[in-house]
């Protein structure tokens, strides 16, 4: 409506606006139709590790968040405001977005460094009853998994049979670990900069050690390379580059996911020497993992269902249906939909919903 | 930009974002050039002062502040975004905003209760190094300085000469006191629900105190009515009702401001008996005395001037400005340019950057 005269002004604002005023202050739940805010995304970020630039500090990460919040709107019609902060102080973040969460329908965390992460996006899922989703966790964990689902099938491996190698255990790397897990991926070796995490490591923070824990079953040590051998998949989310010996002493037919931009932690030359399946974060190459393949949908979803959480069930649904868009057209370089495939966001947006009403955390 | 292809997306996202996050990193400066923030407003609620209807609590204050956003971007061309608040308390208030304010480049308070937004404002006017303006205190007080303006000069007074009586010690009161005695006012007297203030009261807190001290030279006390005797104008940003003996106690060619909406303190049957000059907060009426004069030019022309503050003598500007753009045409019935009148927020924002650059809060 263009305010242009009297009546849309009075309607628009005073003393037309106190009616629905008067309305949410009755019933709070009809702010869901009445405000927009039950669409709106804040993305969050205190500029601590902006993409793989490190910690730049709030204002040069808002152009990151600038073109997040385009993503929103141009792939699945949401809108998506800024909101960078001037500390990185856990308690405080936690405390600001509690204190300006009525503003938004869901929080998308951004750019904020391990493993102070962790804790501002737990904290702030208890806390708070709209979707809290940090990207750099479970957008790369989705994707990454819809893409290992159909690297599978491509190859002819049953998923829960791989043997994975994951290099770097930062936010990224945790998250995958953890939705491979839920997937059924029992057998899981996490390295970081110093080697393979197990468990008689004593330089490890308590998110590395839980990860010791839960992964490494064959129990192994070394470098990185030692664990490649006879591995199915590597799965780079660090910027550390493995040698072609590593590269070659995994088994044959193997799956290479190099995720790190602008420098993949194996090159293409060295990768198509030996793997049958290389994905990256680069649209330069084929199979490109790009979260923008799960956040738009997912938050289009939970909010079609007014999620008040995302569940683990509605991040592995989401999976599911990104590997489910090109399933009839796989090839070694097809196993995900390309960033622009309209068909994908629709079909994420639906699972996440169904998914959230399975699970009873939905309000509509 | 139209994101449909991998130049646009790589562009807009990584790695193309990465360029203007470095150079920000390096000279913070440019974000003013390359993010959205230098010409955005958070237009900030706590929901305990909605409109006349009083505390309804943040969800139900956020439609008031989405008009409030809207009135933004069609009469100043600015993108500003509702954050609504889920504490009252003034310390939380404070941390909260200027935690969040590298995302901006100006704070709208809106719809605080006295006298917490006085607190709340002079704190983040010492903490911030962006504008800070409290629109239903100086928004207000603006609008009413120019229609005074005006009305000095219809009934052929000067505004220093004005014996003036303002109705209301909250928000308004307090900014219109303040900046019709910057426009040299000298005897003005103010009254609360309880009477005249004077410094024998005492019953005021700090704020009303400091009023009681700084107006009321001539020593009333009593009801509004014993004070409104000679009067030359009656300001009221109360919904106290005044009654038909009061106004006609007033000096002949009164000049009557009621600005409680929907019920203005006099009513229009009753003033027009006696009045001059007759200025409501309603759009049904002539001479609407209306913030919407004020606030989209004043943001606009301190983004202009990239201000770091908004000065008393900008707000003076402002009010001047108002004024003008009706002065060769005025009448009883048009003291104040129509909310729609497409001069006043460019003549707005012009005087403000123009007063900004003089008090050198200017940075460019």
């Amino acid at each position: 409506m263009a305010l242009t005269d009297r009546d849309a002004l009075s309607l628009v604002y005073t003393p037309g606006v106190a009616d629905v005023c008067n309305a949410i202050a009755e019933d709070e739940s009809v702010a869901r139709d009445y405000t927009w805010r039950s669409r709106l995304v804040a993305v969050v970020s205190d500029g601590t590790a902006v993409l793989g630039l490190g910690n730049l500090g709030p204002v040069a990460s808002l152009p990151v968040m600038e073109g997040k919040a385009a993503l929103f709107r141009e792939f699945a019609g949401l809108n998506a405001v800024p909101i960078i902060l001037d500390t990185t102080n856990v308690d405080e973040i936690v405390e600001t977005i509690v204190h300006i969460a009525p503003s938004f329908g869901g929080i998308n965390l951004e750019d904020i460094s391990a493993p102070r992460c962790f804790e501002v996006e737990d904290r702030l899922r208890d806390l708070l009853d709209i979707p809290v989703f940090h990207d750099d966790q479970h957008g790369t964990a989705i994707v990454t998994l819809a893409a290992m689902r159909n690297a599978a099938r491509v190859t002819g491996r049953e998923l829960s049979q791989l043997r994975v190698v994951v290099s770097g255990a930062g936010a990224a790397g945790v998250a995958c670990t953890k939705i491979l897990q839920a997937a059924g991926i029992g057998d899981i070796a996490v390295a970081d900069s110093r080697g393979v995490l197990h468990r008689s490591r004593s330089d490890l923070n308590s998110i590395k050690r839980e990860l010791a824990e839960s992964t490494n079953s064959a129990g192994l040590s070394g470098s990185i390379e030692d664990a490649l051998v006879g591995a199915d998949v590597f799965l780079g989310v660090s910027a550390g580059q493995v040698s072609e010996e590593g590269v070659k002493a995994m088994a044959p037919g193997s799956i290479i996911f190099a995720l790190a931009n602008p420098n993949p932690e194996v090159a293409p030359e060295v990768a198509l020497r030996y793997a049958a399946i290389y994905a990256t974060g680069r649209s330069d190459y084929p199979n490109q993992i790009n979260n923008v393949l799960a956040f738009p949908g997912i938050f289009a979803g939970a909010f079609d269902a007014g999620a008040r959480s995302i569940t683990e069930a509605m991040k592995l649904a989401a999976a599911e249906a990104i590997a489910d868009v090109v399933i009839h057209e796989l090839t070694p370089d097809r196993i995900v939909p390309s960033p622009f495939d309209p068909r994908v966001a629709p079909a994420v947006a639906a699972a996440v919903a169904n998914q959230a009403r399975q699970d009873h955390v939905a309000l509509v």
